[in-house]
């Protein structure tokens, strides 16, 4: 029923052999590696109009020159990114240039933001994708929380399932929301060179705070997270044709160009045509509906906005886990991360990173507004981490005119590192101290883990060991019982069968049960001894661990006494929580109580099981 | 660690001897059962707000007489409960008195919409409780969510300590409230005798729906939850002073008058003074900042709502986990719910309520009148249950004048039965549906619960075994490994002390680890066979388990091997997660995989700790 029901979800186990590697053709790695970094315009354009719409029309009014400057960054960091390609055509994701180049702890400093930016990717696309739809049914504002955690459990099931029959599907959003978005700009652009600039007035919108050079600064941060995404080309330049590092280069020129005119366009055109937004609307539906009215076309452009974010949010599922593969690979994270489940994807990976995601959702209560303070330092570290390791790079590879290329990835480290001060200062109190607290801590752990595997390896090794291992003498043996009936029968057999010394215990929780219980037990087994075992504060465990420890120190031999415990086994799995789980209870006490040095306690299960 | 800070959470275990029952003077118990009772006409008042602004102000004309109609169905089911007491002076819950008088069938109907009640007593009492403190602090208004959880945590951690060193605590609140509430609508009561009513301007609420029959009665049906809580007492009798039906009842009368005060002359107010309310506020705040300003008489006006709210839901942890342990030791709900634990208390009921409570309130957004319509139906179910109940109980019992009991409590099931028809249509659509389903199949649960205990006793029945037990021979043994080292020496060791019979098994996941293995096995276990199992789908579990079945077929004695597993036990419990935590998955295959009749599989754990 279970693995029928997982069958059909998950599809069935896949072979190792069929592990292969398609390369991608320039339109299809546009679709492929460009859905984050298009769709990011999205919420950045809403997060310049919340940063300005506060100060009133005076702060809309600087709206087109935050978005320039911002693709004045867009430009320095396509280029920087131009670079990185040509430099590390085998592959150069931020942790890899950054470990390389700077050393371990700046790799995972990097692979601390990175991994940070993913969940976080995923977060604000989902968020930004619900709100897109609930703009145009304002019906479904409310539960845009429930709606985003089903949107998400959707694309963990594909990703668990495997994404690469669905390639080709995932290009739809892509090239609907270019052909979508690209001509309704045009079409308002035309409108507005007709139609002249539309005009706020001032009197319906009052500024609730002054126009201050630091809210400006505040603004152009948050939109900062129109570049998010852009760094994805270069960490797959291996999947595109041969020549790998040229088609690659080539397809990330148009992607920021696109990513540009995406991003200009549609904040210039909202400035022009002076549109603003109540709360529950998105900018981009509000400067849809201006232009489009509330009719199918402009349902459609909603559609594939919340399409590429949904699609955006699935590329963190191709990186999240790969990273995490990687990082576990090199022993900073749990091995677990390494393995390929039975579709050949790293489910484990996908699965933190799903509930890592839903976790944010709901805690932000999915508002992508309140996640983007928290994204924007993790992009920034991430970039400058990844750019100055590129002026490494070119330094040690030397060659003719290595300091132009270091000069340039250098101007582009110096531009996101300002910005990353920018955004770390202005929104430090709107949630980036979240993310600037996270990193470090995340590289403590990742250290940590990778000391523990180590002192591990050295206790598991076999050296020094005497040449010739000597059996155990046989074991005493300790049942504890919670009555005299059938489900215990077993278990004392199977005792009887591996030891001479086998010892019955009832924990007594009610006074003057012990008597009737071994009125019953004498009938039934009257060569095997029978301990009763007083319990005032009704607790099964303890008594029992004491009793344990006092026998063993009745031995002078240094063994433990093993417990063999009767479990229950229903038939129905439901079941289970019908039935007092003391024998769980008792196992986990054994196992984790680090009493003894030496040779630790066993536990044996015999399981009775249970008909119908 | 973990323990120390149990311990500072929860306090110390209790020995049984402890459980004492105090008694209650009538001061002390109006504290401690009427919360939930007067705190509803926080939400009731609102709801009748909601309910009829939608018809503009000629819907809110007819506060007033919705407000009329529910008093006197109020005193309408508090002479029937008086009559509850003293027909049943040992405790009459819905549940008893259902059962005893109506059928098992009936009596399960009432507990299910008891536990369902209760579990919405306390979501609906924390979020109305936040919506309370929220209208005063509107920056707390998007986080209630959050701040109910914290609020359910603080609580529930505060019943699984045992509340019983704060039962006076209790009392603040309740008193704090009356003796602000009255006051308050007092003055108000002064003022418009002397000021006269207000006016609505029609322009300013124009309706959004007709005013009609329906409308009314959906008002009506809403506003019907301030009677919830009237029933606590005549649960808790025994808890009274002697004469306790004496006391009780009298308790009872005040607190009737006391709602009947609270609820009327907050609606009365609420109309006469033309009071109205934007959508983040609450209408009592709205109506104590109308007579109070937002000064500090306000503020602690709202301190006081929210803190009886927050009373009223403990109240619910008093009652759902000693309704479930009833409803345990009958049978009908898993017997866990049934242990008092080390504090004294029903722990397991008590996690169980918080955990639906929780639930519940992530799934409305922290919002009350989302969850309104689903409380409204339970409540009322278990009313009409109990008062039908009294019928058939008074006419058992005969003596003189019954039928004038019967008479009453009959007139009591008629007026909360037909309440309960009005709520279950008019609030249908709007989530009472789930109630009505819920019901039925939490009645469903308990009989195949019961079904399952029943036929677990007759499997566990001793009777028709021979009465001379033989031992089985000696098992075969199989070792799973994941390597050669250290981890695995005492597993072998402890196998060859109790079997000669002893195999290891390697699980092969990457082509050509096996033999490298191999080599270093027979170097340390020359002795020992080891078999090396192919795994092309990089399963672990699958080719272990066809390895056991084909050993298995291969004796015809009917007896399964034994598996023993090596086990990590690392010295913290976050290395845990750094572990491939195989074992555990091996032994849940083989634990629930019922492939074979007979006698099941024996699993036997040699833990390895890990030093540090």
């Amino acid at each position: 029923m279970q693995s029928r029901l997982r069958h059909l979800l998950l599809g069935s186990p896949l072979p190792t052999q069929q592990l292969v590697h398609e390369r991608l053709n320039k339109v299809r790695a546009l679709a492929a590696f460009s859905p984050d970094a298009l769709s990011s315009i999205a919420y950045a354009n809403q997060e310049i109009y919340l940063g300005l719409v506060i100060a009133g029309s005076a702060g809309l009014s600087l709206a087109l020159p935050v978005g320039l400057a911002i693709t004045g960054l867009l430009i320095l960091v396509a280029l920087s990114y131009f670079q990185t390609i040509h430099g590390y055509p085998s592959g150069g994701g931020s942790y890899i240039v950054a470990r390389e180049n700077l050393g371990t702890l700046p790799g995972l400093v990097a692979a601390a933001a990175l991994l940070t930016d993913y969940i976080l990717t995923a977060a604000v696309s989902l968020t930004a994708g619900v709100a897109a739809i609930a703009s145009a049914f304002p019906a479904l504002w409310p539960h845009r929380v429930v709606v985003s955690l089903a949107l998400l459990v959707v694309i963990t099931l594909l990703n668990l399932r495997g994404l690469r029959e669905t390639g080709t599907l995932m290009a739809i959003p892509v090239y609907l929301f270019l052909f979508t978005y690209l001509p309704m700009l045009a079409y308002g652009a035309v409108r507005f060179l007709m139609g002249g600039p539309g005009s706020l007035t001032a009197a319906s919108f009052p500024p609730t705070e002054p126009l201050t050079a630091f809210l400006v600064l505040h603004a152009f941060s948050a939109g900062c997270t129109a570049l998010t995404g852009i760094e994805a080309i270069s960490n797959g330049v291996p999947a595109f044709q041969p020549p790998e590092a040229k088609n690659a280069g080539q397809t990330l020129m148009v992607m920021a160009l696109l990513m540009g005119l995406l991003f200009l366009g549609s904040v210039g055109l909202t400035q022009g045509l002076a549109v603003v937004v109540g709360p529950q609307e998105t900018i981009l539906s509000a400067l849809a509906r201006r232009l489009l009215g509330s009719g199918p076309a402009y349902l459609l452009i909603q559609t594939s906005t919340m399409l590429i974010l949904a699609v955006a949010a699935n590329t963190s599922f191709a990186g999240f886990p790969r990273l995490a593969a990687l990082l576990a690979a090199d022993g900073f994270l749990p091995r677990q991360l390494t393995g390929l489940g039975d579709r050949l994807v790293f489910a484990n990976g996908i699965l933190l990173l799903a509930a890592a995601t839903g976790g944010l959702i709901v805690v932000f209560s999915g508002d992508s507004h309140a996640l983007i303070p928290l994204f924007a330092v993790g992009v920034f570290m991430a970039f400058t981490l990844s750019q100055t390791g590129m002026i490494v790079h070119w330094r040690r590879e030397g060659g003719r005119g290595w300091w132009l290329k270091a000069a340039f990835n250098g101007l582009g480290a110096l531009a996101t590192g300002t910005t990353l001060l920018v955004v770390g200062v202005s929104k430090f109190g709107q949630g980036a101290w979240i993310t600037i607290l996270l990193i470090p801590t995340l590289v403590m752990g990742f250290l940590q883990v990778r000391a523990h595997y180590r002192d591990v390896a050295q206790q598991l090794s076999l050296r020094g060991l005497p040449p010739s291992l000597k059996p155990f003498p046989v074991p005493r043996v300790v049942i504890p019982i919670s009555g005299v009936h059938r489900g215990i029968v077993d278990a004392i057999a199977y005792a009887r069968s591996i030891s001479k010394d086998v010892t019955a215990v009832y924990v007594e929780l009610e006074p003057g049960a012990g008597e009737r219980i071994r009125e019953k037990w004498e009938h039934w087994w009257p060569d095997v001894p029978l301990m009763i075992l007083p319990s005032p504060y009704r607790s099964v465990v303890g008594p029992l661990l004491d009793f344990l420890d006092e026998i063993d120190s009745q031995h002078s031999d240094g063994q433990l006494a093993t417990v063999v415990l009767p479990e229950f086994i229903p038939a129905r799995w439901w079941e289970n929580l019908l039935h007092n789980q003391t024998a769980w209870l008792i196992k986990a006490a054994l196992l984790y109580r680090r009493r003894h040095l030496g040779f630790q306690r066993t536990i044996i299960d015999v399981p009775h099981h249970l008909e119908r």
